[in-house]
């Protein structure tokens, strides 16, 4: 099958029905947008995964109920400024009481609202505030690709630029759009300033396809980036669909249904390595690339635990090739391998250079390796010479300013 | 039973008829001591615990071979220079030739003669040097508490100060002192440079009960403290006992067992404590402390889990209660508990502070808060309200130095 995508302009509201707003709500900051809103024409099925932490924030708690019993909606309400979690009780009747806000403005039931914020942990939030963004947004809703850019960057924190991606892709004869819009960085290593993602798409397809489809494909992309190593408590990623481009019903796993996972794919792989080369501070994408695995969960283990290790970023950061911290990083991943037979590179724009093989250190030139380790996206490649899976993680390296952002993340 | 456990002066030479010798033998930097050596006068039983690392360094296979086999030995031969890790079989050569060389100097077998090293992992180590360090030591090697201190201070890298401790304990009716230095910080978690502890006791005691020992107390101390979440390839802690005290010989867990144990908990939570308030580029010793546990094991999952998260860590650096994030780090620690009966506190020379109850942020001061966290050792305390069981897990802040220092480790 020739798949027939193509990556066009625009985000969340690429997709037909889906219109976007945006605000500043003063929830925590002055003078600065913190508030997001999505709604579609027509209700949409919801898919949606979550963060695995046990501590889980109260949107996150909301969402889930939404997702798993409801399984329909037709907005999401987005704040920037306070996470609201660890607010008990109260912080669920915020999102009870913002559901309800935008329910009564948009004419739908509240249980067809989503919520989703990010921010300081253990704060409450005001619940006037947010109303009156819920109340500033409703009116100026639109379709435009410019209010889902503008929404794009209404939910960022400490990132530094807005993150969507949207493409087309023809299903059954149909044109169908997915869009998407992120914040933050890391599914099960996130940012501090948490993880959010939000897809649309006016595909039909039936909600146990939907969401099959997002959690399978989140295994390979949204949960293989890591910032520092710690998983928030509002970590959400929903996919909702609305049926709009009229494409013939996704019901079951055809051809159609296959080539749908493979746009969103790209969809939600442009959006994590946004997330990942944009985390606090980096100024370098990093890309782990384990290949010769045994198994897929093998080389997964050991990207992701290379992505993640404080010492290699920091020489990334320094481009430094100090490569034996990745054979380190490696060893302590909890993956069986052979060190003694792994070869591995580093590759960039500058070109490849191979540093280890046979698991002992090449003499090569640290002249060479420090021009490759200097460029804006980085790639190490380990060759595990044990089978022919493979995986990829993605990070950032570890710099002065990710500690000045978190050491007074709230002042 | 009253324990007649005292502090003393001194280290690794504390203990009777062991003696240290140190030396700049040039190993990857000039005009720096980089070398130690330990000797008994006589046989000595070895207990060692060794990194959980795949990849393991040379000098941790020799020791392992040594400690598991031979059960004896008689000196160690420790380099701060290059870990000699990833250097295949001309790094086992390397070994060996060190323990040929001190056993023809020290007129013992190489098979008694144990090596650690630390520093840059890949490079292989100039053996001519090492050999000649091994020449420059053996004549110089002194049973002085001088000796011991200056041994202490050659096996630093990154490390701020020097790390030692001694004890005298009574055992049925005899004195018998343990000493020990260590470099660098971790175990479980360690920083880049690599844990080495080196504890050797005069106390007679069975090579069982000394490695049983050993090992039940690593679990409490060296394994409870993190730096930056990596785990070095050359982690090696080592416990020698040449029985020269002439106590009553321990070979079953009878009361004088309980004694030495306890002496040697405290020699190596004194160590553990002053490797992880010297993390790399730390300002602060940060303790967690969990309790109301149901178990230890999870007491112990979260306590380390809260010790290792950068976001607390860049949190402490910053003198900011942003607590939530402490809660955060629990939920994702892959241990079960309610977070909705979570207590939190904070206490510091400068007082102590309770900043959630219930799992809900109080509303506290803010200047108190900063205040007890500005202090240079920090303790936060969780309450599960679940149990009896509890937990202390020791790591430090995370600085701009930190970042410093690993981004530029080589050069």
């Amino acid at each position: 099958m020739v798949s027939k995508m193509k990556q066009i302009k625009g985000g969340v509201t690429a997709a037909k029905g889906f219109l976007a707003a945006d605000t500043a709500a003063g929830i925590k900051y002055k003078d600065r947008k913190d508030m997001a809103m999505i709604y579609s024409e027509v209700p949409f099925y919801t898919a949606g995964t979550f963060t695995s932490n046990i501590v889980k924030a109260a949107p996150v708690k909301w969402d889930q109920k939404i997702v798993y019993d409801e399984k329909m909606a037709q907005a999401v309400v987005i704040n920037a400024g306070i996470a609201n979690a660890c607010t008990g009780e109260e912080g669920m009747r915020c999102c009870e009481l913002t559901a309800e806000k935008a329910g009564e403005l948009l004419s739908i039931p509240k249980e067809h609202v989503l919520v989703a914020s990010t921010g300081v942990i253990g704060m409450q939030i005001p619940t006037d505030r947010i109303c009156a963004g819920v109340e500033a947004m409703a009116p100026t809703l639109s379709g435009e690709i410019e209010s889902g850019h503008a929404a794009a960057c209404a939910i960022m924190t400490t990132d530094t630029h807005e993150k969507e991606v949207a493409v087309e892709v023809e299903l059954g004869g149909t044109t169908v759009t997915i869009g998407g819009m992120s914040k933050g960085s890391g599914m099960i290593h996130p940012d501090m300033c948490t993880m959010l993602s939000f897809v649309t798409t006016d595909a039909a397809i039936s909600q146990e396809l939907l969401q099959e489809a997002l959690g399978a494909d989140v295994e390979d992309t949204y949960n293989m980036i890591s910032v520092d190593g710690d998983t928030s408590t509002n970590d959400t990623c929903l996919l909702l669909a609305n049926g709009m481009a009229h494409n013939p019903m996704i019901a079951e796993k055809n051809e159609d249904y296959e080539a749908f996972c493979k746009a969103l794919h790209f969809v939600n792989e442009t959006l994590a390595k946004q997330m990942a080369g944009d985390g606090e501070g980096a100024t370098a994408l990093f890309e782990v690339k384990i290949v010769g695995a045994e198994s897929k969960e093998q080389a997964k283990l050991l990207s992701r635990s290379v992505v993640s290790s404080s010492l290699v970023k920091a020489m990334i950061y320094g481009h430094d090739a100090n490569c034996g911290r990745i054979l380190c990083a490696m060893g302590y991943s909890g993956a069986q391998f052979d060190p003694e037979q792994v070869d591995l590179f580093f590759e960039s724009e500058a070109g490849k250079i191979q540093v280890f093989c046979d698991g002992v250190a090449l003499d090569y030139s640290e002249e060479e390796a420090a021009k490759i380790l200097s460029e804006p996206a980085v790639t190490a490649i380990a060759d595990l010479k044990m089978g022919q899976e493979s995986a990829t993680a993605w990070g950032c390296d570890l710099t002065y300013d990710y500690v000045k952002i978190n050491a007074d993340y709230r002042s």
